[in-house]
């Protein structure tokens, strides 16, 4: 089993921020600054697992942000390691075809969609054991631990891996999932059954609101909620995130102390 | 004009409850603790009129509690009346008749949605002048005024009551509807604009999904959320009072957890 190996590490507005490998995989973990040096079982709590969304990575402006918002907000840790293709990680020739063809449909003003799952679909193959190991070793650390609950949330992209994810990891017990297609999905999603909060875009342009609705459907999950805003695809309302927040301190335990 | 008269005061885990009629319609206004023996222009804070539900009144549990919520979380003045029939008020042989014959279709296992949706938008006829009065009397006390934001918040006959008032009371400048059919509301809703949080119970027994859908659709708010939680018609989860508290806080200004 790989272990997390620690690369740099940097504090800011009281959240520390370690970049970190796992085998050729890099990561990133935000936690509360420990009152030692160094983290020890004392500093054990909840872990909360981040997916980006396509063509962004780990340390994407909206993967700190909500980072922070859970550190800062209910003492977790929380992880995200970069997608294949994504971030620091080099792109194959397949990745390459794939992004061009959906950059031309979107120059030709052609849907997406068929593009995008298809793809996603693909980098949840290559992804999702990468996350299995990533928690694996996430685990040995001593601020984390085997016992403790852990959490995903992962829009867009990392929706498309998170349920392929969420599905065949029991140490995930609840999700924030939103704003991808049910085709690829709606199968996985039957068989999760952990509390589950999902978003979706009422005018979304790239994903009709039929198919959002079937994929929230589609959980298993006798405790879900829907979040469905007004706005487009990328207009998802900032304060979704804190509602996304409250959701893992109800779930994985954990008192929100920030506002709003 | 009617005034506010109050006609009894208790206070309960620092939020003062006054008892009050306006006319024949009594009511109850629930307040932060003032530093003075009575209120003044400096208690001045946003105020949210709530509306009950079918068969309950003013002083249930669940206005109780969104009240208190609402004032200890924001510092905001919160007001109920009792709806037509309702609480303290006389049922008029109409009032009987509608309800012995929704109490027959329960029995029976008919639905009872066609005999609700009628009854509640005979209520609202006569309801929607109670509250422009009641507001009226309201914003003439010192601690409201006619300056500050005012919210409506109201579920099930709150929302048959509540549609109609909001759309014709340019005071009201956020609303927290839901678990109502879209039948004798929809059109109403069209005029509707200001921001919006809606509540549905993605198994709700009595009010289809599409119809609960649909009635959501139909404001033209450009910011609405959709709250959809697993769970029939009378199961919808505590936190939605939270997150409604959240709603108001953020429309008609006040922080969370810091009374005003």
């Amino acid at each position: 089993m790989n272990s997390v190996q620690f690369t740099a590490e940097t504090t800011s507005n009281g959240v520390v921020e370690r970049e970190f490998t796992v085998g050729k995989i890099p990561g990133m973990l935000w936690s509360p600054a420990s009152a030692s040096d160094t983290y020890a079982v004392s500093d054990r709590a909840p872990l909360v697992l981040m997916g980006h969304g396509g063509g962004t990575h780990k340390k994407w402006p909206a993967m700190t942000g909500r980072a922070h918002l859970l550190v800062n907000g209910c003492g977790f840790h929380v992880a995200c390691i970069d997608a294949p293709g994504h971030g620091e990680r080099p792109r194959t020739a397949h990745d390459e075809e794939e992004i061009a063809l959906m950059l031309q449909a979107r120059a030709a003003g052609e849907p997406e969609g068929p593009i995008v799952v298809r793809y996603n679909a693909h980098l949840a193959e290559r992804a999702v054991p990468e996350w299995h190991a990533a928690l694996d070793a996430l685990q040995q650390l001593p601020e984390i631990g085997t016992e403790g609950p852990v959490g995903y949330f992962g829009l867009n992209m990392g929706t498309a891996i998170g349920v392929p994810f969420v599905a065949a990891d029991p140490r995930i017990t609840a999700a924030v999932f939103g704003l991808h297609w049910p085709d690829a999905l709606a199968e996985t999603a039957k068989q999760i059954t952990v509390p589950i909060e999902f978003m979706l875009q009422w005018d979304d342009e790239h994903i009709p609101r039929e198919s959002g609705l079937a994929l929230f459907d589609a959980f298993a999950s006798t405790e879900k909620t829907l979040h469905a805003n007004t706005g487009r695809h990328k207009e998802l309302p900032r304060f979704e995130s804190d509602s996304a927040v409250r959701f893992f301190a109800r779930h994985l335990g954990g008192a929100v102390t920030s506002p709003a």
